[in-house]
């Protein structure tokens, strides 16, 4: 991080000193993510000027890692020409996930500067649908003949490899472009030169359809620990790739996601700094409405109890701290079990033993907070007396079990009816938890105090 | 997944045939990741036998698919002979991850069974301190001098290639062994043969240390879109590479000792359905009695008010709903800067940036969700009367904001202090939220209601 400080600060007095020569020499010698970074610390002006100091291939490299705004900014400003030099070199993929986000007016200044076949396939690319296998894939890999030798196949890569994204797995079809095999050029390399691809390919491919969900796509690289898959279509025709790289943004979108949903949020794909107030408050009020509404009931149970709390006002002292024990004792059961969940470690076959073991990490740790409940109470809040600490920690105890039992209980259902897990979390299960905890709270008071 | 279950009983139906020879066929066709999958169904005895029926190349590859404990069933129950082939098979980095986790009989059991120059690297790799890139990362590369021809440098590839774990990326070492290029094959394959590698390297060489933390190494990969990055010593000396198909695991990982932490777990690497009774309710039991403890200061603040609370009762019936919704909006916060922290979209140089935004969140936040209240407290709790119903909706818009000042406030203080930010999520900061949260509610209700 230091390092790339250096490193801009050094871009920036050549900038300042006027040794163009000099600076278009080293941006075009750095690595692209760097020198999309350093574009973000630029002024529009200098943006453009640095630029156009880019060669062509390393123009549409960096382009293809700078955020949309720069992005949009720089396709805004230059010519037509300019833009038709980007577009040729960059990969399929990465000008899709460019006119993904892209206003209306630059799409139509990016598509009217692509040739036919290629606008063709990006209008094809932007109807999949968001998050599929479609949407992610690429179209440049490199396709083989079953008749080829492996001599033919090294010409055929040597000769329409260099635009491909990998050519390190190619991919066998047939006359109906039929995905029928793939051999990895590792395989090719150590062939003799006179070996047939149809004896050296794998044919139990393994591939996806161009609907189906990255999450699953992600999945299945994790388990096979792939380089690339091929995505069919449904006549099982080889329409694309994934690489490997485009899934660890996959990986870590999906993550995002699913914490987002844990914490009572409407998920969102945007930055954090990047997101106006207005959105960020709109994502943020739909679940605190609808959690402070469900809190209503726990406002009837309390109510409920007023002639006990006349009596003991010293109970509605430990409301608070039933409830958020209650709360937090049902988030780490519920984040397990969700977890769990979304890395295939647990699913719906395993629901008796997930709830056989919550009930009884419950209640052990019900056992050992009733426990540290007591004596605390017994030497902290001096002023409660015995049989109000009592009932305090043996609520605590009670609450934890059954906080535990839900905790894991509400994302097994979720998944169940097909929901999202994530749902299931801390917020969610807080708010169920609060008001079952308040009635064992009073029930026990009740015996013990009134 | 269904198609798993499919070729699983299809499996099974030969073992119980007793077509052996078509299930050896069968077993070694598959995807070794299937395989390894098939194998932790079986019964131990089921396992040695299938496991039997593999060749040498297929029976290692589906070795390092397997859960820990179907590997240290097989080890402990395969002859010395055995062992030897599959260690001779197997990368240096899965051996490694087996023996960190098998008990001290089957470590001894393989290191017997390891030729010494394989034992000392392997007691090398297992004194990296655990989620280093040393411990990650793998020997077997392809080597390249600076003065080898692209004729030379492909011979030394298919002499030397076929048991390294990638031959898509290759380094270029000096006679001191330090690292000064890397070569992707592409490069060579496109290249003529009488080119020198010299002149095809890229010396700008993005490498990591043993001794980084594999989150960072994460990020790299991330940033740059790698397929593998070189791993070297202080001196500068190439010691191993780190492939991507291994980040994935890390990033899963990382993420989910983050969920945990977030959740008030202490962070662990095991599997749910695989981790004790006893190991699971002691990771949630720490952090559940320090945070039942620290919420005996909301008890205090409660106790302090208790002259209000005899006059109104009725006001204890809205300590949970002003509580709960505090902690959902500080959950929200914190978890978007946790996780913006984590993928590094928000620094530390944005603290300004980020507080100001959430204040301003907080108060539209705020601002909904007291209207929300009074409408709903006006319609359903009919028994509170007007006064109550303004104390509870105004106390709700002040503590939202603050809430979201301190959900975000916790998070960036903690990387400020080098701590780990996911430890500032939601358990945490309901905690703090409630105590501030129940003097807002008092004062202003002492303000209205006495």
């Amino acid at each position: 991080m230091e390092e790339m400080l250096e490193v801009f600060d050094f871009l920036n007095k050549l900038m300042a000193s006027g040794d163009y020569v000099r600076l278009k020499e080293e941006l075009n010698s750095e690595q692209p993510a760097n020198v999309a970074e350093y574009f973000e610390e630029l002024t529009a002006e200098k943006q453009l000027f640095a630029f156009r100091l880019l060669t062509k291939d390393m123009a549409a490299d960096v382009f293809s890692y700078m955020d949309s705004d720069t992005q949009e900014h720089i396709v805004h400003s230059i010519t037509d020409r300019e833009v038709r030099s980007i577009v040729d070199e960059m990969f399929l993929d990465d000008t899709v996930d460019f006119l993904e986000e892209a206003p209306a007016n630059l799409v139509k200044k990016v598509l009217r500067n692509t040739d036919a076949e290629k606008r063709t396939l990006i209008n094809q690319f932007l109807n999949y649908p968001e998050n599929s296998a479609g949407s992610l894939m690429t179209i440049e890999f490199v396709k083989l003949r079953s008749t080829m030798t492996v001599a033919n196949a090294m010409k055929q890569i040597k000769y329409t490899g260099t635009d491909k994204e990998t050519i390190y797995t190619c991919y066998v079809i047939d006359d109906q472009r039929k995905l029928i095999g793939v051999v990895p050029l590792r395989t090719l390399i150590f062939a003799a030169d006179d070996n047939i691809i149809e004896e050296l390919m794998q044919d139990d491919v393994v591939s996806v359809l161009t609907t189906d969900d990255q999450e699953e796509v992600a999945n299945s690289f994790k388990k096979y620990s792939w380089m690339a898959l091929p995505v069919t279509d449904t006549e099982g025709r080889l329409v694309g790739i994934i690489t490997v790289d485009d899934i660890v943004d996959v990986i870590d979108q999906e993550t995002t996601e699913d914490m987002e949903k844990m914490a009572a949020l409407l998920p969102s794909d945007d930055e954090y700094l990047k997101t106006p107030v207005i959105v960020l408050a709109r994502n943020r009020i739909v679940w605190l409405s609808v959690l402070m509404i469900s809190g209503t009931l726990s406002s009837f149970v309390i109510l409920q109890y007023n002639s006990l709390l006349e009596a003991a006002v010293v109970l509605s002292g430990f409301i608070p701290i039933i409830t958020g024990t209650g709360g937090n004792a049902g988030s780490q059961a519920s984040t397990m079990i969700i977890r769990g969940m979304a890395l295939g470690e647990i699913g719906t076959k395993d629901s008796l033993k997930v709830v056989w073991k919550e009930i009884r990490v419950g209640v052990l740790c019900g056992a050992a907070l009733g426990i540290i409940n007591m004596v605390k109470m017994t030497f902290i809040n001096t002023d409660t007396g015995f049989w109000i600490d009592l009932s305090v920690s043996l609520s605590m105890a009670a609450v934890v079990v059954l906080s535990k039992t839900i905790g894991c209980l509400l994302p097994i259902l979720a998944k169940t009816m097909k929901l999202d897990p994530a749902m299931m979390a801390g917020p969610l299960i807080s708010t169920v938890v609060d008001a079952v905890a308040l009635v064992i709270y009073f029930s026990i008071a009740m015996t013990f105090v009134l």
